[in-house]
């Protein structure tokens, strides 16, 4: 095998680069922080994006396009969002390059063609957004809108990870403008739940839903609700967030409306986003040493059929038969490739296949077709199984729907046996040098104890979980008296 | 009906606006140039790329993502495509926004975080991707690349029309890599063929390929394919371009393959493109002065069912009938929308449906239903007829059919007595002021004619028809030889 991929024991890190880069997801770009997402990573993200979408369409929304560029003057018109954005963001100030008179080929930027006003590349488009809906907005009549966008942002992020953070990413962001608070709070719930079910559903990845403290908040937003997840070097990565935005942003954009009694109101918002980090987290969730393992569900390929020639004679036959498979597994709405590429030999192809993640891989020889058989190795176990050719389409539609149900419960089991109750610091610190994953701790409910466990471990506080118990504690940092015990972890 | 359309003979230009912000297929924005695309705007366009993008897939092209921006470095790499873009490129030079010390709450441009390179935004990627193709090919055993991409690119425009001009516009491009010249050119045509089926037979607009001359081909180009098409004013619209780029960018980024017998040689390209611009010419080719008519196989809403209660008493009965017809409507894979909005009265949705092109209007009243029918509207001829609630759904599935072949008709047929034979000056310019669209006439071959007939008349040469006869003759303007008739028009 030419592609070796870095074990997780020996870097967590590069083995995770391994993978995105040796499983064909992505590739670094010219552009500092930018990645390229090559076919199969594209692939993957396709189905995402549409499972998602269709969620979003079945939930009543719609789905709408506003610019990149946010002027300088809207961008800095909601205060804490513009404070939050602008120490990453990619200004485009000039409009035109022209010929470099000191060097012949190249260009300069034309100072003649400086803009009156700068543009923003959009980091996330409230601020463009309610600035259209001021438009849109007189009367109760016209609520609620519910708008989602597919789009790319940026944010100039000084250290960048493939897929988990990089400058520009793919994302999509939820925009909804609402009579009363009350119906803003449930359609923050409403999506965070939407994303829970994706994320559990179809990338087979368990979630605590909870609230963000203060400090971890959306710059601009009243609540911030989201989903965790746990990977598997005991961090935690933030999946997607849901943001009840009070009337910030209608304030801003002064969006009023007119009630069904004629009294005028601020609108209330809320913004919801889940973005391409999710295929970081879908990787280090639950691939291994030998590379990824995707849960079929989103996998670009469900399966891979390899036949195994034993010369010319034999090739016909198997093709033929081949064939019929592809045939019948596409009928049955499976993904399927039958690689008779000669290129490569099986046992290459087997690594590739694997690298990659392909849930169940058939091969097919031709002392297996007398005896009307096929060798089945699932990706995610290695368990190989010689099955009868007889019902083979039923049996991969069951084994894939197992596959999809074992690949989240081992996540499941992982996860939950990665939440530790701490109560003393020591515990706490050394909890957290095991890479032990969730610590549920009590914390005095400040800000300053927060940054100071921050500035002391890396750990953050994740989020109050939405079901938490109420339990009388002290705040294991400073002793101090606490009602509930809060997630901290390491975090991507 | 509060909502009035200036007339096409009034103003074709402000008719068409008013056709775009209306018919709610999009907004102005408080970008400079840029738009906003409407929900059902973006419905509309979600069709058109769903299609496209079907058919893309299906002759063996895959999606990928490359990054928005293009380091001057590499933009001005390719000597031709550099000078055509760099006219109208924005350009990012720098990553922070700080407070602006001398006003409250406002923001600046850091200096300090200048860009060590300018990035340009993508006005089209070549550049970028070829850069890329570079560290994926090195055999004939990695070609072709068959890439397709949908993004958001921006291109400065000084003047910009709804669709037709923006600054920011969504589009694909295909960037394709082949192994020689002639797979190369097929992989051009056979796009340039993809897009002449999308717009004749989702679109109902015919259009006329051919390829351009020196001077209207792409920046970089060996040759450019195009469709033409022809709006209700006589002017003609460039519906999308396939290049084929010979190895002008392997070389600008010094990309070659070892072929089968280890001989190295530069890779051969081909990029094509179609865009929301696509939008502007639907709206412009079928539309009439009461709103937008819309193809059936790409409109948002197919049918739209149009409640009329008498009294309470009715209601219940009609909205069961209603929902009765959307559930077969639907199971038939008609896209239906059932309006039983109170806040408006029937002949209001009328207009609003007229307005927004929806092919089908269905009427139900409480008589009707007695006499088990109900009032079938036709957008496009606005014919009614009353027709019986038996077989109704596969009458309806019959006349949206009937409907796509009549637009496409009724613009074939305009566009078939719009193409006008010319042999002399006079008659060239007697008829470009009767917006008789397309002249037919023999050109020198030189650009300096095709230019000075630009200066005289705004016409330019549309293209060269594939199927083109041969035929002795003199230019049009010169009197010099010519061998074939080429196609001129003002164009969008």
């Amino acid at each position: 095998m030419s592609k070796e991929i870095t074990s997780r024991s020996e870097d967590y890190s590069q083995w995770y680069n391994d993978l995105v880069i040796k499983g064909s997801l992505a590739d670094y770009s010219a552009v500092r922080g930018c990645m390229v997402i090559k076919p199969y990573g594209f692939a993957l993200w396709e189905n995402m994006r549409d499972a998602l979408d269709k969620m979003f369409k079945d939930t009543g929304h719609v789905n709408a396009y506003f610019p990149l560029f946010v002027p300088k003057s809207l961008f800095e018109a909601e205060e804490k969002n513009a404070e939050g954005f602008a120490k990453e963001c990619a200004v485009v100030t000039h409009y035109r390059l022209k010929s470099n008179p000191d060097k012949k080929g190249a260009l300069m930027v034309d100072p003649e063609a400086k803009l009156e006003e700068e543009l923003v590349v959009r980091p996330t488009s409230e601020a463009i957004i309610w600035n259209t809906y001021k438009n849109w907005i007189q009367s109760y009549r016209d609520l609620p809108i519910l708008i989602n966008q597919w789009a790319n942002v940026v944010r100039w992020e000084m250290r960048t990870r493939l897929f988990l953070r990089t400058a520009e990413f793919l994302w999509q962001e939820g925009h909804t403008a609402h009579s009363s608070a009350q119906e803003a709070v449930e359609e923050t719930v409403k999506m965070l739940n939407v994303y829970e079910d994706f994320v559990e559903n179809w990338m087979a990845l368990p979630v605590i839903k909870g609230v963000k403290t203060e400090s971890e908040r959306f710059a601009g937003a009243v609540d911030t609700y989201c989903i965790e997840a746990l990977m598997q070097d005991g961090k935690a990565l933030q999946a997607g967030t849901s943001h009840f935005l009070g009337q910030n942003f209608a304030k801003a954009f002064d969006v009023k409306f007119s009630d069904k009694e004629n009294k005028l109101d601020y609108v209330w918002a809320t913004s919801w986003g889940v973005s391409t980090r999710l295929i970081g987290a879908l990787v280090m969730a639950h691939s291994d040493d030998d590379g990824l393992i995707l849960p079929p569900r989103i996998a670009p390929m469900q399966v891979v059929i390899v036949p195994i020639y034993k010369g010319e004679d034999s090739r016909a036959q198997i093709n033929a038969k081949g064939q019929e498979l592809v045939n019948s597994f596409k009928a049955a709405g499976i993904r399927v490739k039958f690689d008779d590429n000669d290129n490569s030999r099986p046992g290459w192809k087997f690594a590739e296949y694997e690298m990659k993640g392909v849930p169940v891989r058939i091969a097919i020889g031709v002392r297996d077709l007398e005896n009307n058989v096929v060798e089945l190795a699932r990706r995610d176990t290695k368990e190989k199984t010689t099955v009868s050719l007889d019902g083979l389409t039923e049996r991969v539609s069951a084994l894939l729907t197992e596959i999809q149900q074992a690949i989240y419960n081992k996540a499941l089991e992982y996860r939950n046996s990665h939440i530790t109750k701490v109560d003393t610091w020591d515990q706490f610190v050394e909890t957290l040098n095991g890479k032990a994953g969730f610590i549920s701790a009590h914390w005095d409910g400040t800000a300053e104890t927060e940054e100071k466990i921050k500035e002391m471990t890396k750990a953050t506080i994740r989020c109050i979980p939405l079901d938490n118990e109420q339990e009388e504690g002290k705040c294991v940092l400073t002793g101090n008296p606490s009602k509930q015990r809060v997630l901290f972890a390491q975090a991507y």
